[in-house]
């Protein structure tokens, strides 16, 4: 049994790669940039979600308080770069969501550079994330702009 | 990566050890048994399903009339017993769901040793089936009798 490959097929059914986008006056442009790699269980379930959190060796997990779930959740930039997306690269997800994965690697990639700062690099964002399928959309698309 | 165990991962989020009743005049007691295993999936991550149909060289990929889903399931009791089972014996599943299956495998070995067409085994067997989560109670346990 492989640990890392279990993982990832775990993740390939239940893991969530999302880019969200909050408004904030802190936040050049006008907007926060929040991607997270993140999964939801049953309580019953709870010990997958340690399994996550102790191999990757980051992130939380939380009670969900819209309904009665856990979440793992990461949403740290260097600790998706550094920890989170390498795995995904080294044990590849095998379903469509694969290329989620990939536009939601090079966003985090672009603001682990920093390129999220300016306004070339925040489009290349906005476009890819659009793409993403796990993001829920409080804002469309269209209202995101410079 | 190791394929075996991402399908273990994979149907460790996703998959569904099932053991449901029916009424036949058929059947032993008037009740057909019949244990599945089973996957569901929207379109569009049909290509886990097929790994799963050639790495376990049974059962079968179809549409779900009920909804827009694809669903890979092996019922074929010789199929349970002697391939899906095994695997998940090999890459055992790390959730709870475990527990699940334990049941679930036992109920496939008495069922193959023909151990249902005989009143105690066929109590056993339904003591065990109430047990098993993923079995949708068409029948409440105390309807199916002797």
């Amino acid at each position: 049994m492989d640990i890392d490959s279990y993982l990832t097929g775990y993740a390939d059914g239940e893991g969530c790669f999302c880019v969200s986008f909050n408004r904030s006056r802190r936040h050049r442009f006008g907007w926060e940039i929040r991607p997270s790699f993140s999964i939801s269980q049953n309580g019953d379930r709870a010990e997958v979600l340690r399994l996550f959190h102790t191999r990757f060796g980051c992130g939380a997990i939380r009670p969900d308080r819209s309904d009665r779930t856990v979440k793992y959740e990461t949403r740290c930039i260097n600790d998706l770069v550094e920890r989170v997306i390498p795995h995904f690269e080294q044990h590849p997800l095998l379903s469509g969501k694969r290329e989620d994965f990939q536009r939601f690697a090079r966003i985090c990639r672009m603001m682990y550079a920093r390129d999220h700062l300016r306004p070339e690099g925040f489009q290349v964002i906005v476009r890819l994330a659009a793409q993403v399928n796990g993001g829920k959309r409080k804002y469309p698309r269209e209202t995101i702009k410079l």
